[in-house]
């Protein structure tokens, strides 16, 4: 029967109102617990805080004001929304790093609880307030580069629709500073204070070397936080990251190398397909941890140290990304989309998007469900518009799929399971199939046969439970 | 706290395992009955069947073989999934309607229970092994055009990756022929011989007449049966439609007016974005009522008649197509998107399938949140490949949105509820608005106000149940 489960109707919707998937105490689920660090290493000349503001009135305590700031200036790079309708702290940011070539900056200052989005002219303006009250308090006599403007980036997460309570925000940004810290805690603090939906902080920090001479013997420290794509009701939130780094990197290289890492990370994972008009992730780089003055930052004129920084940033930045994922709303499971063999790396990315975000493909997932045939009709319904060779970028006779265990799988030593070899459909054995799917995380391996290329995604599934956070009522 | 239903859980899941989401008995839920039609008009010169064959073991009664016919010759069309995994059926249907130039149709053999897709060579002779047993019963004696092989079209819809029950079908072929009929209660049990998920048999029929002088005074019928896009375990399922009319048309003016009319119904309808290997719509029309023979088909050559047919096969094929939404997994909601304004009519489309698309705005929807925010987000995400213009397609201060109570609303006198203005948020009147979400139908107008183009979209919400049945185990 179709209503046979009592609550699936939407009178259940009704009785459980709820703001945050999140829990209200702001305790983090004991599953999750494993994915919030216990200590780090932080990039030196960094300072953060996590500050109480009450952005949103029900909010009497948790911190929803974050300052990270450098205690020198930066270089620095944001890669923003594509989103049509960009949220005033995006057009402000965008303009802070126009106006400065990505140098001379200072911190960013971060809200959650609004997200400043369709907010008109007035928007615009509290987002410049934002930039320039936190730019004020590094600045006690004039700069040589005051005429460039407020220093300071601006992220805003939360409802749209809504101008901020700017006074509120505004008068605790010199309680911010006050409280701007760099041992462990205080990146916690500062990592949960950006937080919206998400039900665990998510931060990770490491140490790297380089291989330039002129970086022997010295290591560097990046860190970085990001919150979640999940949604807020009543409206979208925001995918946010911010990464920060002691090394040195010039504004040019920091804008690229940046891009190109979020190309193989936050664009390569999907929530529920929907893409807000706040996302924003930034990077500083404020040279704290160079030998000397005179140490040439990371540019294209270093290239080895260039590709270095390249690696390590994307890789990096993967890690956090992932741990949106983990956090997806309603989430039970953690997959990998590989795409291998494609005729290139857009066909990959494209193929690994249309698997990512088959609503057939999630609830299968969410079931244990083997169901290749669902994958299968995801890769062969990817928009031909994103395909490099519509004609070749596909052919079902080379189409290969398999599920393979994830490291941490207990069935790992039975190896893959192939599903589909040469578009041929494999007897699949169920039970190791089911084995598999127990798993919370899963490898989905495409092998399309017609190229060399290939892309990542990283997806989870569609539960009861994120129908539930995103179908309640607005209060 | 996250898991405070007790039915969220996975456990859930499995405790209601279903094949699908139709009920066990075939009986109609209530709330489906109006759409089902108690009488009809059909085309002349058509008789129909469905017939038990049992192509899964466990269906031991219910019809699961449809056969449409022609007492005469008909010309055709079809237009397939653009998916790249094509089903046999799928091969086989286009491959007789280019051997014959799409004339001297004589039937269309649809089997459910079995989508005979991704099943090699072998699938493939499956295939032709319908069309010819189809064929032959209309073949007592060698015909003129024996050499164009099979006159019958075949469409099958169920699981994928497994080979058709063949013997069984085949077997039951001539039994089918011999259950042929031409009244309301054959044309209702055919349309349920199709089904699979589908909770009621969609089936409607209508009387036209044409402008051009030699149609004077002749009433023309057609007849249309479709089945759902909703996903039936363990695979995707599939949308089949077939339209029937006693209207005299060209084979060349079937296909172009199928094709237009299938843009503007089938091609605008989203339950879960997911498009399967064996989607077809095939029309057939066998001049039955024509006054005359030498009556002239309709053509690009009788202009008036061939924009007449345009606007009446369009209309009703977007009829059937509502069916197939009113239907989808687990709805509770039947939601029209109009575009409006629009650049072009590909940017209406694409938007229009943005939001159609957006599970934030399908669970919005079925927790009666009247949430603009998401549906302005899925308008900002459009990808830009698929916009005329990625400049000027979507224009944030140019764009409006509102909902607008349908036809049948209880709310309908007051009116239109604006929620964004020239990109201004308004202040929404949140009862007004939690009337009109009460409502089952609702209409979602968006105004980009940069161009003259429109277009439509139709879609339902994303439910609880939704996920339940898509998430089921395979048994």
């Amino acid at each position: 029967m179709r209503t046979s489960l009592p609550t699936t109707g939407r009178s259940a919707v009704r009785q459980f109102i709820r703001h945050y998937s999140a829990p209200l105490d702001s305790s983090i689920p004991a599953s999750k617990l494993k994915h919030v660090p216990t200590s780090g290493t932080y990039p030196k000349g960094f300072l953060v805080s996590g500050t109480h503001v009450g952005v949103k009135p029900s909010n009497k305590s948790h911190p929803d004001l974050a300052l990270i700031a450098s205690d020198r200036p930066a270089f620095g790079a944001a890669v923003f929304t594509t989103n049509k309708f960009q949220a005033a702290p995006v057009q402000v940011s965008r303009s802070v790093l126009e106006k400065r070539g990505g140098a001379g900056l200072r911190s960013i200052i971060v809200n959650a609880g609004c997200a400043n989005a369709v907010t008109g002219q007035g928007g615009v303006d509290d987002a410049w307030a934002m930039s320039s009250t936190a730019s004020a308090q590094f600045q006690q006599s004039s700069q040589p580069d005051d005429h460039l403007g407020p220093n300071s980036l601006v992220m805003s997460t939360g409802v749209i629709g809504q101008r901020l309570p700017i006074d509120k925000i505004l008068n605790k940004i010199p309680v911010a500073h006050s409280n701007l810290a760099a041992d462990h805690t205080a990146w916690l603090t500062t990592a949960k204070a950006i937080c919206t939906t998400d039900t665990f902080p998510k931060l990770l920090s490491t140490t790297f070397t380089l291989p330039g001479a002129q970086h022997a013997g010295v290591e560097y420290r990046l860190a970085g936080m990001t919150k979640g794509a999940g949604m807020i009701h009543p409206n979208m939130a925001t995918l946010l990251g911010i990464l920060c780094t002691d090394a040195p990197i010039s504004a040019d290289a920091a804008s690229t190398l940046l891009t190109a890492a979020v190309n193989k990370s936050f664009n390569c994972i999907s929530i529920d397909g929907d893409t807000s008009t706040n996302d924003t992730v930034a990077m500083l780089a404020n040279g704290a941890a160079s030998p000397s003055a005179s140490t040439a930052p990371i540019s294209s004129s270093t290239p080895e140290d260039y590709a270095a920084m390249a690696a390590i940033l994307t890789s990096f930045a993967q890690k956090l990304a992932q741990l949106v994922v983990r956090d997806g709303e309603g989430a039970t499971k953690f997959v990998t989309i590989r795409v291998r063999n494609a005729l290139s790396e857009t066909d990959a990315r494209a193929i690994g998007s249309s698997i990512a975000r088959s609503p057939l493909v999630k609830t299968a997932l969410y079931g244990k469900d083997a169901n290749w045939g669902r994958i299968l009709c995801a890769i062969g319904y990817t928009s031909p518009e994103l395909l490099s060779s519509p004609a070749s970028s596909v052919i079902p006779t080379k189409t290969n799929v398999s599920f393979v265990p994830a490291e941490n799988s207990a069935s790992r030593d039975e190896g893959v399971l192939k599903l589909l070899v040469d578009g041929e459909p494999q007897r699949v054995d169920e039970e190791r199939a089911s084995r598999l799917l127990e798993d919370e995380d899963l490898i989905i391996d495409v092998d399309l046969g017609v190229g060399d290329a290939e892309g990542t995604y990283w997806t989870c599934d569609f539960s009861h439970e994120y129908v539930t956070i995103n179908g309640d009522y607005r209060t």
